[in-house]
């Protein structure tokens, strides 16, 4: 058996492992009871509701899908024309994961409201499942497209070096570019939404009508809890999903083009193929591992799960490596074993470092918690600064992991860390799509006046979700941060750039431009949720107005409505800014050649990085220093540091929901449509 | 004559030409009446805390010029020790040029007070004249040094072409670095200073004694008004000094580097002195334009008075182009005429755009106004929005002035292009230094309890003083940008790197740490206002506590304790983020080398330049939002959007005031601090 032939076997087995999981805990799921009759219907709206986002989202994303599957066919020559398949492949697999989780998830969390009424360990135990689902079927969902693409090609074009290096490679750079468009409609439009339907939710409900979060009298409380799943499950999903086939793919390039042997290069080629596959058995066994036992916290549960996790990942990636790799090549095992583990240590010390800055209880967000008693301007210059602040170590772990991965192992070793921060995607995805579910058990118990302990056990859950939501936030940017890197040094790779020089005119304004595109993109980020906000603020109270029957709960308010206006104008919002992500690396390309668009691409992924991290970060603070306000600290709810709080938490729910993690879309679309036009700007500059 | 020594002559001109101005000026300020006796006593404390400033500022300087200027004779080898020498020259020409425009400025705020009761007309008078001496003694002492040390270098070393290269210009880049230093403190410090004092002023004053703004009960106003000048004479001034002398220097060194022969590259090299010698008569030209006619507005007086300078400037370069450069090399004098130009329209659209993003009245501020009637959060959200989105179209007027100036005329044209926007600097500071003169006018009729006429005329001179404050901050932001990169381009010259891979890891590395320090100096310069406006706070309530009668005016405040206080925290503060802009460079100079310190160069200065226009716009847009409030725009003056307004203003000081403008010191200070080096690290790296 050829080593691409057995690689093709390894990464069916996992996508089949992690398919297959995702299958039997659906139906383990589905069997679970919901035996409340308003929690059902309520929890119905939510599900109906998020199903709408979904298929209005894939009305806009089909033509935009048949669009570029077309220009790909069309100004790409020969076999290239087929990265065209692979697009759709990318843009489908990604989807039916989002589908996939997003209905799993809006299942569990009904379910996740019943189990709390016996308490932490059966309502973690359904919450989990739901969000390990998400996870499997992302990961599963990847590999199974690559295995389909890899499959055809090795039939229809055999399976050579020069074959892989100049043809499939090429082709299949199309599924990532597939994914990284169904990321941008899932991760902005779904920010747009999530924070449009909040504000409305939360400004006419709470501040003009007076009743309290999570009613069911207020028409914009099931777009609100959609909310949560279009961002947080879809979103985050599209995104990671991106990031880790863009890893993958990005790898595979840069193992061919390492000098050696061809048999060496196609090993090298194909062992990220490998070492994901051996991922998800990985994160299955993570999965497995979470477990509360009662009277034990659930975060040391899910944190059981992925540093277990992590620690299989080191030791399979050692044994493959020895397998696959020992005494091959230039490039010893030992080395691309201490990437991946470079990479797996980053990734955790990032989210530590998130944490620390984001944390209840930390040092910098109880002084922001200080600065709330001094009023709202100094909560938001504490907060910013925070912010800031917080860029920096995660930087400094980015900088190293990839000075360290380079050194141990070149270019290859920084896409090797880059897998190894993703190998164990499954359980860490898993971890961030069970918030959203735990937030929405909260939602549900609360409009379905389930007793105060049943809210008690989903607060739990829910507070531990908010720490996981922020580290997870940390992690997507870390790895879009080096997913883009990589992307990008596949990308001089195929345009066939020997050299660019940083002190070419060109190069330099491109980083000067690039850097700028993040700031624009978050511009038009938060102005949108401004826009849609308002369009959801008007509905709310035209429905208050013509129906005053809602609020004696003598009529029902239109749900459907409120989740239309939000998906309608997240889908119209996300345009401009997605046509920029999308025309921009393309005019650049075309106009100021292949180094100024590596100058953007750089600028790009250094300024967004930051300022997704300084958004991300300044949020989660606000976010929990609101919390630790109304748990008691300073002057406690109600007082005029809580409102402090809330103004900087409203401020923050923009830059963490929506412009920061846009960013991580925009700096790997951008890096991923310049992999895909790199053959034809070869050819258009004559490379 | 030979070229140098022809050089040499009109540089010595235009600085006596400057110099002499400045003096005559002076005394004519000196000779203009303050009658009122409270308006003379108060006016005295200012001058006296800004004296106290000063000098505190050089005590912590002294030693810091003493251990750098040891450093550098001792790391250095042979005739580089001078490096030391023109170190000290420039650290001295930057504090005396500080020292003056301060001392005139606290001396004309009290006389345009007294000159106001006479109209608009005499007071402008005044108050331009002020502003106008500080503006041609930073460029007239700017020349001078350069004039003492070039003819040092002259008589000493000779006057070849290999002299000036390997020498001459090495040794003379000391001369900038002096400059970057005391705008470090001066920007920096001084940035910390004027946001403490305001704040503390603010605080205990207005919201907890309840008494008006510049009242002279409040213990804490008079360090505010000594902030101003601090902060915006000479913080702005040794910003400018520094961009100034930054680019010339720069320009040289690249002039020098251009392909061709000796005389034409020594051509090249002393055509930036002749240039900036040509720029100082036409911005004293501006300057004589500057009359206002009763009936007209003040602003287009000052309009006049720059638009016409760089009129009369353009006339110049193209002149001396033709005179000094027509016929030799290969680059057309009118090519370099044309580079020259596109950086006068470049700093003009840059004035013109930040004008359009923060000024009263327009669209994005409008917008603001609107957000504030929503609340705090809101407000924040879209100033944040329009500082975003401000900051797009000045890059790519920088982009696109790089681009235009390379292709006519080479790396040598981009550095015209900067001392083109540079050239009438001395007109434009004069403008910028009008500001905290009419602002301090307009605090000292508040104070001297002058009638409310006076004060109408002093209010319509401060109302125009923000706008050019606005354009003025973003033109400095634009020439740190420029001035940076040819500082880069120099240091790559100096170092003798012939090539740096845009894809060298530690490039990219470079580049990633690079983007984030402008957010770890901001993020501290934030906090240090906090910490410092801490220390003040406590102060005036010491002060209202221990001294009852200070409210019912039978004891008079301790006015230089504040001061002090602020003048202490700001240095005490200052002093860790200015270690990290000095330290920085070298340790990554000699640990990681000069491609990783080129990395780090360009990615300092692409996200440190974005960061700080939207800093800067963002806090001049709230600025003026709250400004148009108070005037009668939305809700009015006392209302629910006055008070999300005022926190929108709060946020944004420290933006706009402390943590922007020390950015344009971070990234060109770094830049000067490598190009020092350059000599040692290429003898350490072999290069």
């Amino acid at each position: 058996m050829s080593d691409f032939v057995l690689a093709l076997v390894i990464i069916a087995g996992g996508s089949l492992l992690a398919l297959g999981y995702s299958l039997v805990r659906a139906r383990w799921i589905y069997k679970q009871p919901v035996e409340n009759k308003t929690l059902k219907r309520i929890s119905g709206y939510i599900s109906e509701g998020a199903m709408t986002f979904l298929m209005r989202e894939y009305k806009v994303l089909i033509p935009f899908v048949g669009f570029v599957a077309l220009f790909l066919a069309l100004a790409n020559k020969g076999m290239l024309r087929y990265q065209a398949v692979s697009f759709v492949t990318g843009a489908s697999a990604s989807a039916l994961a989002g589908f996939i989780g997003m209905r799993v998830a809006t299942a569990s969390n009904s379910r996740t409201t019943h189990a709390a009424q016996g308490g932490l360990v059966p309502a973690l135990k359904v919450a989990f499942t739901g969000g390990s689902i998400m996870g499997m079927s992302v990961v599963g969902l990847a590999m199974f497209g690559l295995f389909i693409l890899l499959t055809l090609g090795k039939i229809f074009l055999g399976g050579t070096t020069v074959i892989m290096a100049d043809t499939i490679l090429p082709v299949i750079s199309g599924f990532s570019l597939g994914a990284s468009s169904m990321a941008l409609f899932a991760r902005v439009g779904g920010g747009i939404f999530t924070k449009a339907a909040d504000v409305g939710a939360d400004l006419v409900g709470k501040v003009e009508a007076g009743i309290p979060e999570d009613d069911h009298r207020n028409p914009a409380t099931i777009a609100d809890n959609v909310g949560d799943n279009v961002g947080d499950v879809a979103g985050m999903g599209a995104d990671l999903f991106e990031s880790y086939v863009g890893s993958i793919i990005g790898s595979m390039i840069l193992g061919i083009g390492v000098a050696g042997s061809d048999v060496f290069r196609m090993k090298l080629a194909l062992f990220p193929l490998i070492l994901s596959a051996a991922g998800i058995l990985a994160a299955l066994i993570g999965i497995g591992l979470v477990r509360v036992k009662s009277g034990k916290s659930a975060q040391s549960a899910l944190n059981r799960g992925t540093f277990g996790a992590a620690g299989i990942a080191a030791l399979f990636s050692f044994i493959l490596a020895f397998f696959f790799l020992k005494g091959e090549g230039d490039i010893s095992y030992v080395s691309i074993f201490f990437a991946s583990v470079i990479g797996m240590v980053a990734g955790s010390l990032i989210g530590i470092l998130t944490e620390h800055y984001t944390g209840t209880d930390t040092k910098p967000v109880k002084k922001i918690v200080k600065a709330c008693e001094t009023g709202a301007a100094t909560t938001i210059i504490t907060g910013m600064g925070v912010g800031m602040m917080s860029a920096f170590f995660p930087i400094v772990v980015i900088t190293a992991a990839i000075l360290l991965s380079h050194f141990v192992a070149g270019l290859y070793g920084v896409a090797i860390a880059a897998l190894g921060m993703l190998m164990t995607l499954g359980v860490q995805l898993a971890v961030d799509a069970y918030g959203p579910i735990a937030d929405n058990a909260g939602g549900l118990a609360e409009m379905s006046e389930f007793p105060p302990e049943v809210r008690e056990v989903t607060d739990e859950l829910d507070a531990v979700g908010n720490t996981t939501a922020a580290i997870g936030k940390g992690f997507a940017i870390g790895s879009a941060a080096l997913t883009s890197i990589i992307l990008f040094s596949a990308f001089k790779e195929q345009v066939g750039l020997k050299v660019v020089d940083l002190m070419g005119v060109r190069v330099i304004t491109g980083i000067l431009f690039g850097a700028v595109l993040p700031y624009l993109f978050s511009s038009m980020a938060m102005n949108a949720v401004g826009e849609a906000a308002f369009a959801m603020i008007e509905e709310v109270r035209r429905q208050f107005r013509e129906k005053p029957g809602i609020l004696d709960e003598t009529e029902e308010p239109d749900y459907r409505r409120c989740v239309d206006i939000s998906t309608a104008s997240a889908l119209k919002e996300m345009l401009l800014p997605g046509i920029i992500a999308v025309v921009t690396p393309v005019l650049i390309g075309f106009l100021g050649g292949p180094k100024m668009l590596s100058g953007t691409l750089i600028g790009v992924t250094a300024s967004g990085v930051v300022l997704a991290i300084f958004m991300a970060n300044s949020g989660g603070a606000w976010d929990n220093a609101k919390k630790m306000i109304e748990n008691g600290s300073s002057q406690g709810k109600g007082s005029e540091a809580h409102k402090a709080a809330v103004v900087g938490d409203t401020v923050g729910d923009p830059f963490k929901d929506t412009a920061g993690p846009s960013l991580n879309i925009l700096i790997k679309l951008m890096a991923i449509i310049s992999l895909v036009i790199a053959p034809m700007l070869k050819n258009y500059w004559g490379l």
